[in-house]
C-alpha cells in the first residue's frame, strides 16, 4: 500500500457529514485477507454528525463480507473526472480483478482503519459498522478520521439517478443566511 | 384540499426509486387532524424498488408526531424554482404556521393517502410508514403511488451539502450501456 506523499490532509470529523449529505456517487473500500477491493454506492443517507452514515450494501456484493467479517471501511466521494472509473466499478466484481490495479487507483493507508484510502478521491471518511438493523441489507457506518485532497482542481461530484443516467453537481448556491433555524448546524 | 386539474400524472410505483436516488432535496407532507404541513428533508436514501425510502425524521420536528400517528406522508422532489421556498418551509415550523398558505402552494388529493400531495412538485410519492428501526430517528417509508408533472419546464432538482450550500443538478450524462452488470434494474 502506497505511503507516498498524496494531497491528503486530514479534515475535522464532525464536519465530514457535509461530504455525503447531498447524495453523490460513493466509492466503498475494504481490506480483507490482504487484498483491498472497492464497490460504487448510490444509496446512502447522513444519520447523525458523528458522522454516521446508513448505506444499503447487500450480500449480492463482493465487499459484503469484508464489511461482515472486519467491520471496517472507507467511503470515498469520487469527483466528476472518475465518473466512468466509478461506473466500471460498479459492473465489475471483486472476486474476479484487483480494481485498484485495473482502474489505476493508488491505496493509502489510513490513520484508522485497515481498509485503504482511495487517494484520488477528493473526500475520504475511514468508517467502522456500527448497526446492523434487521430486515434490511444496511449498514450504519461511525466515521473515524476524515480527509480531504485539497489541490484537486475538479471539486464537482456526480449523482446517481438509478436508470443508468448520472447527474454532474452544476451551480452551489449559499444559503446559509436563510438557515435560521440550524445555525448551530451549518 | 384542491382537486382542480394540474398536470400531475400517474408514474409506474416500480421506477419512483429514480425520483430519490440522487439524493435531492424532498419535502414531506403530512394530514393530522384536518391539518396539513410540510418538512424539508436531505437525509434520506433508496431502500428498494419497491419502493422503499429511508428518512431520518426526529421528534424536533412537527412532522414527526403526524407520521407516527398516521403512518402516512407524500415525498415530493421540489424543482429548483422552489429552492427558497423549499429552504423557508425547513426554516419555520407547523406549529406556528400553515405552510401551504404561508409559501402558496397547492394540496391536492392523492390516490392513496390521507397527506395531500403538492401540486407545484415535479415528482411525488405517496407512502405508508413500513417500519421503524430501533435506537435512529429513522422511518422506512414504502412507496404505494407515484405522480409526475409533466409539464414542467425545469425539471432541475437541488441537493443540501448540510452547511447551508445547496448543489443545483449540471449535466445528465447517459451511461446506460456501461451498467452491464445492472441491465435489469435501469
Amino acid at each position: 500500500m502506497s505511503t507516498s506523499r498524496l494531497p491528503l490532509k486530514k479534515y475535522p470529523l464532525n464536519r465530514a457529514f457535509c461530504f455525503f449529505e447531498s447524495g453523490p456517487v460513493l466509492l466503498v473500500s475494504t481490506l480483507r485477507n490482504g487484498r483491498a477491493n472497492i464497490m460504487t454506492i448510490s444509496c446512502h443517507m447522513s444519520m447523525g454528525f458523528t458522522p454516521l452514515i446508513g448505506c444499503m450494501i447487500g450480500p449480492w456484493n463482493h465487499s459484503y463480507n469484508a464489511l461482515i467479517e472486519t467491520g471496517e471501511c472507507v467511503l470515498s466521494v469520487p469527483g466528476v473526472d472518475l465518473l466512468e472509473t466509478a461506473v466500471a466499478i460498479g459492473n465489475t466484481s471483486g472476486a474476479d480483478i484487483d480494481k485498484f490495479a485495473e482502474f489505476g487507483l493508488t491505496p493509502r493507508k489510513g490513520a484508522k482503519v485497515g481498509a485503504p484510502l482511495i487517494a484520488e478521491c477528493l473526500a475520504l471518511v475511514e468508517c467502522v459498522v456500527r448497526e446492523r438493523p434487521e430486515h434490511h441489507e444496511m449498514f450504519v457506518l461511525e466515521g473515524v478520521a476524515a480527509w480531504r485532497n485539497t489541490e484537486r482542481k475538479e471539486q464537482r461530484t456526480f449523482h446517481a439517478r438509478g436508470d443508468g443516467h448520472f447527474i454532474i453537481d452544476g451551480e452551489t448556491v449559499n444559503l446559509r443566511d436563510k438557515m435560521v433555524k440550524w445555525q448551530d448546524c451549518i
